[in-house]
């Protein structure tokens, strides 16, 4: 990736939108036949919004389409396919890999209007349509002793098919599984506009999709397998002199049999972030800082679990705060939940990572990331979802004063020793734009082909989101 | 499927060996020549073993490949392609739809001799080549203090290969997942010879070969997720005088909060081949069998739990029977294990069903199925891992006596009666031969062909495993 493409991709509020006439005219026409005036935008103020996700701007859309049912969806990828204009899903937009910005002028298909919810209690099962918000899941299903588990930060915005797109975790997913372990079957709209519904049987064509990012099929329903919540919960805080006795707490605490319910880890930088914007009394002095929340059906053992991490982070030379009440563990909660907006106080723009290390080489990544940040001279802060080795180192910038290129080049440095240490580039965030280019790092030239070619199996002509996820071939 | 189909793929003991010469003795001597005589088979009297699995003749294969590494693999793999000759991939042969017996002459891989086995307590994970059996995992983790939870029934035969193959499942899989949930990367060699290595990121390309059964590409090595062993079990048996009423009480136990960590039903017909064969003291004249194991960290909970479904089985009508000695439990889980030989020894034949419904469905499953049982007058029997409402319904058939027809026609009836409430062909047996052309009945058309091209796309040349998975695309 050069410097200039990284401006584009991350960088460009100023890009010149791209203007209404010609072909994108034409189809935002022929779907305001279609579809009626009401589910289209085709004026340059609306279409603006379109652009973005939560970190990550694209180019701005040719038309907008709200789909309010499958039907719509089919219409809407018909009619795209017969202009050649690209088709690009969008969620709530709250993603953090740039996977629902548009790279080229496209169609975006925003499908926050299909929000239908249904629970049946005795198959345990929610049926949802991709627009139905994250919490709206587990709000649905409480009254019937049942619980949606994945919970990524955004739950409050983000939507199930934005979730189903990233593949999406949240701190839950240590215990519990991300969101394609809930999937058990799906609905989706091909390249080519037909309906296809799928179990999980061979070949499992939902797991394809789940993760893909829109760039094999628009997912339109989906059914997800609901759990009974646990019964107890127990919080505690543990604050480190050091980044990687936090990690070697979290460490030593599954190897002694803990299985936490969460297990969160925020460095100095992003506790400081995090005060600054809630001043909620954290330990901002601190090197490092772990929330954990021990859960099940039985408190003995949910108290035995939270002694066992206690004894852990004393160990590794931590200080433990247990939380005394329920206000006491939201409040904490709150805080991890604020690191997005937090960060976003302090540049404009940032860089944000979502690798997936072994659990035994978190302490020397962590501190590996911690001096190439520290060697850079750019504001880099490390938090995640540690207890699945998943950490997101984020490079905070103002692209205005400081260097694209730089930044670019710590991310691939920080992506390097991931991959050194047997990791992966994305847990829960997805590739997107951010991470694509360094796809040729993590996978095999031969396997790069393989997964083109599974690729054009699903969607021959490149229509569906293009861009993403997979880097474009080296031309030989 | 024509009855003179159903003879070939399920009943051609008598099928003639296709003979040596021409193309497959070229291909010997090509593979004898790379990898010297100890890893080819190319006498028919050696070759005739490898035509079959658990249930199921195939053909003769033309040639034996015995590699033990990924080297061999992909040598075997280039030499075929270069001969036109198919690979069929094969591990210990126990599976129940045909997955591993060839039906064209072919090249078979058996991976028996590739067994290394590492297991890295620190990231609690096992590195296991195809070959290795199932139950060598869990042996090999014990002493570091962790378990590989999936257990076929043929657990001490079966080979990971094969498991991953048709991504197996197992008593413990309704508490604990499929073997394709422990899955955490592997490698594959494809039909071209090339190698990949896939950990589970964007595109999923490794859950995509989990479940196909080698028609996508040969697995040559596999990492594990190991986890730590429940610390207490507790083992029940109910009995119940009518088929239903078992199937009410894991829908009602399960509603009411009970996450056994195995739930197995077994009729009447099933309890009495097991008693003929083992004379355990099984309740032969009950209508059904429940056998139930609790487990967890936590003895108070799993006594808690175990009085969820001792509750729910006097509700439904049954009686129950608490196993009050280790010995007890073990004995009750051998008969279990002991089904398929027990049912070997009644009829010569038979073909083994695998759905997957809802549970709140079981009770109006099971009776329609025991009903279009008792009306065709062949016999069926049925069982299965009821926690997941995975049902095994088998016909027992001697070809010699019985109308093939009748029995395709049995099989399609329960296929149709499985999707007809909302479920799936296959939960952990695979689609193999067996179940192949009822997938026309469980899969649209137009996603069918969205598969095929998924198939050509890692198989251009259709090389790997053909006849299976996908029935034939209909001429138009």
């Amino acid at each position: 990736m050069t410097p200039e493409k990284l401006a584009l991709t991350t960088t460009s509020p100023v890009a010149k939108p791209v203007s209404a006439g010609g072909a994108d005219t034409a189809l935002a026409r022929e779907l305001t036949r279609q579809l009626g005036p009401k589910k289209v935008l085709s004026n340059l103020s609306e279409r603006l919004n379109y652009r973005y996700d939560a970190i990550q701007f694209g180019v701005t859309p040719l038309c907008v389409v709200l789909p309010e049912s499958t039907a719509d969806v089919v219409a809407a990828v018909k009619a795209a396919r017969s202009a050649g204009v690209p088709i690009v899903g969008r969620g709530a937009a709250s993603g953090l890999s740039g996977g629902a910005t548009p790279l080229e002028p496209s169609l975006v298909v925003s499908f926050t209007r299909m929000t239908r919810l249904e629970i049946d209690p005795a198959r345990r099962e929610a049926r949802a349509q991709p627009g139905v918000i994250t919490l709206a899941v587990s709000e649905a299903a409480r009254p019937h002793g049942l619980v949606y588990p994945p919970d990524p930060a955004s739950l409050r915005t983000s939507t199930i098919g934005g979730n189903l797109g990233e593949n999406a975790g949240g701190p839950m997913c240590f215990k519990y599984g991300v969101t394609g372990d809930y999937v058990t079957g799906l609905e989706f709209v091909d390249a080519g506009g037909e309906v296809h519904r799928l179990t999980r049987e061979a070949y499992d064509l939902a797991g394809l999709l789940i993760g893909s990012e829109g760039t094999l099929g628009l997912i339109t329903d989906v059914t997800l397998r609901l759990t009974t919540p646990a019964r107890f919960t127990r919080t505690l805080m543990a604050s480190f002199p050091e980044v990687g006795q936090a990690a070697e707490a979290v460490s030593s605490a599954i190897a002694a049999g803990a299985v936490p319910s969460k297990l969160e880890f925020m460095d100095q930088a992003c506790v400081g972030a995090i005060e600054d914007y809630l001043h909620l009394g954290l330990p901002r002095h601190a090197g490092a800082l772990l929330l954990v929340d021990t859960d099940g059906h039985d408190l003995e053992t949910v108290e035995e679990e939270r002694a066992l991490v206690e004894a852990a982070c004393l160990n590794a030379g931590g200080t433990v705060r247990r939380a005394a009440t329920d206000a006491e563990a939201a409040a904490l909660w709150q805080a991890r939940r604020s690191v997005s907006p937090a960060l976003g106080r302090i540049r404009p723009q940032r860089m944000n990572e979502d690798i997936v290390v072994p659990r035994s080489a978190l302490p020397e990544v962590v501190r590996e990331i911690r001096a190439l940040g520290d060697a850079s001279g750019l504001t880099l802060v490390q938090f995640g979802h540690i207890g699945d080795g998943n950490l997101h180192p984020n490079i905070l910038f103002d692209p205005r004063k400081e260097d694209a290129h730089a930044v670019h080049e710590l991310a691939h440095r920080i992506a390097l020793v991931a991959i050194r240490h047997g990791g992966v580039l994305s847990g829960e965030h997805g590739i997107g734009t951010m991470k694509r280019d360094f796809m040729t790092d993590a996978v095999d030239p031969v396997t790069l082909d393989v997964l083109r070619s599974v690729k054009a199996a699903l969607d021959p002509a490149g229509a569906l989101n293009p861009g993403k996820v997979l880097p474009d071939a080296v031309k030989s």
